[in-house]
């Protein structure tokens, strides 16, 4: 059977507090879920909802994070906020800083986006991201009876490849990784590829109906068959002792 | 409109110089292929098709090669395969080699691949994956009359994530990578996406439809409209001095 993508477009800008699912479930193809859909969300929307849209007018720059602004031609005030946000610098070059977030994370500005917001604000990511993902599904199971899964989904960069693609920051109600591990081939041979990060393939997938400039902050996967167990963000995070690409 | 992604099953094994379009033409869905549907074809079945498929008993193994495979416990056969591949050796560890190969990639054993083939034979990445992708998009317009694009597709791990996820090595009819650089947000700022990799994103979302175990060596993915022009692995490549993850 073939896997569809459906984008879900929804014109409000979320504020805090908005009811996603609410919305979610007005639209033409949210009256339509079905059991074993996956929900993907973008982290924008996640965090605008969670009040994780900040007031840069409210943030003190320290003498550090004014520093690096000046040397890196960056927002002071934004580079107090990645410093706020970050466990481990990995890199800081061309004005962008590389680090680890206290999620985990690896990736650009510890997440922190100033696109689609008025001028003034940036966002954080999603404090507990699988939480949020969680919260999603329960409410709505309670709304319309359905079981689905729900990924929260953000746009990072990567090292040796051009361009960004969507990978998973929050997971609920899927497995984050299909685990081959010990499986068969056709030739009865122990199969090389040992784990699939099904989660991220999923979120780049709901990228290429999302698009950047759209409003388009959801989409639903239809006809994976997947593993309900309960992934988390941290069956993605590659522990540096085992990360033999760093 | 939702995005489609169609798995074709091909249960023959693939043989050097096979018709690969000629058998995707016979299945079900090759018969109703679209003008603006997007291909997908496993590394896999192109290597065989091109004769990369290497009989092991064949390789007389250097002693270089014979000490790392003995440091490693590797085949000394496969790790001579693996120096021929390379251009560049990044780590070694737990019998994996990452290795930067002769066409740019980064990847595990420079994708060098025993499974899926009788014990003895290993397949090797194309040679040019690029030119493979453009030869099977032109017999396709030949043979139906309709212009797709045409992806080639491979299974790799990456730093920071847990899990492999499927990227692209060789593309023709389809841009590689959907520049943003200079577009405006819904208010009017300047993104912070600068550029997506689609092509890789369109990678990940077959492999979803795929699975590891199953004879699904090709995906039709319909309705993603895409920009028409030449995209190339070389795009995706990203230049060790602009990158700021290594």
């Amino acid at each position: 059977m073939s896997l569809q993508i459906i984008p879900v477009k929804i014109s409000k800008d979320v504020e805090c507090g908005d009811d996603l699912v609410a919305m979610l479930l007005k639209t033409k193809d949210g009256k339509k879920i079905k059991n074993g859909d996956i929900l993907v969300f973008t982290q924008k929307i996640i965090s605008k909802q969670e009040g994780q849209k900040i007031d840069l007018s409210k943030i003190r720059p320290t003498l550090l994070a004014t520093g690096i602004a000046s040397a890196y031609k960056k927002d002071p005030r934004i580079v107090q906020l990645i410093l706020d946000e970050t466990k481990r610098i990995i890199r800081m070059k061309n004005g962008i800083i590389i680090s680890q977030t206290h999620h985990g994370l690896v990736c650009a500005n510890a997440g922190i986006d100033e696109s689609n917001m008025e001028q003034g604000f940036a966002t954080l990511l999603p404090k507990n991201a699988d939480a949020s993902a969680l919260k999603l599904r329960r409410k709505i199971k309670t709304k319309t009876g359905k079981n689905v899964a729900v990924i929260i989904s953000d746009t990072f960069g990567r090292p040796f490849r051009e361009g960004q693609t969507d990978v998973a920051i929050g997971v609920s109600g899927i497995s984050s990784v299909i685990d081959y591990e010990g499986k068969q081939d056709s030739f009865r041979r122990v199969l090389r590829v040992t784990a699939i990060a099904i989660a991220d393939e999923i979120c780049s997938a709901s990228e290429l109906v999302r698009g950047k400039t759209l409003h388009t902050p959801i989409a639903i996967v239809r006809n994976y068959k997947f593993d309900k167990k309960d992934g988390k963000l941290e069956d993605l995070l590659r522990v540096k002792s085992l990360d033999l690409f760093r």
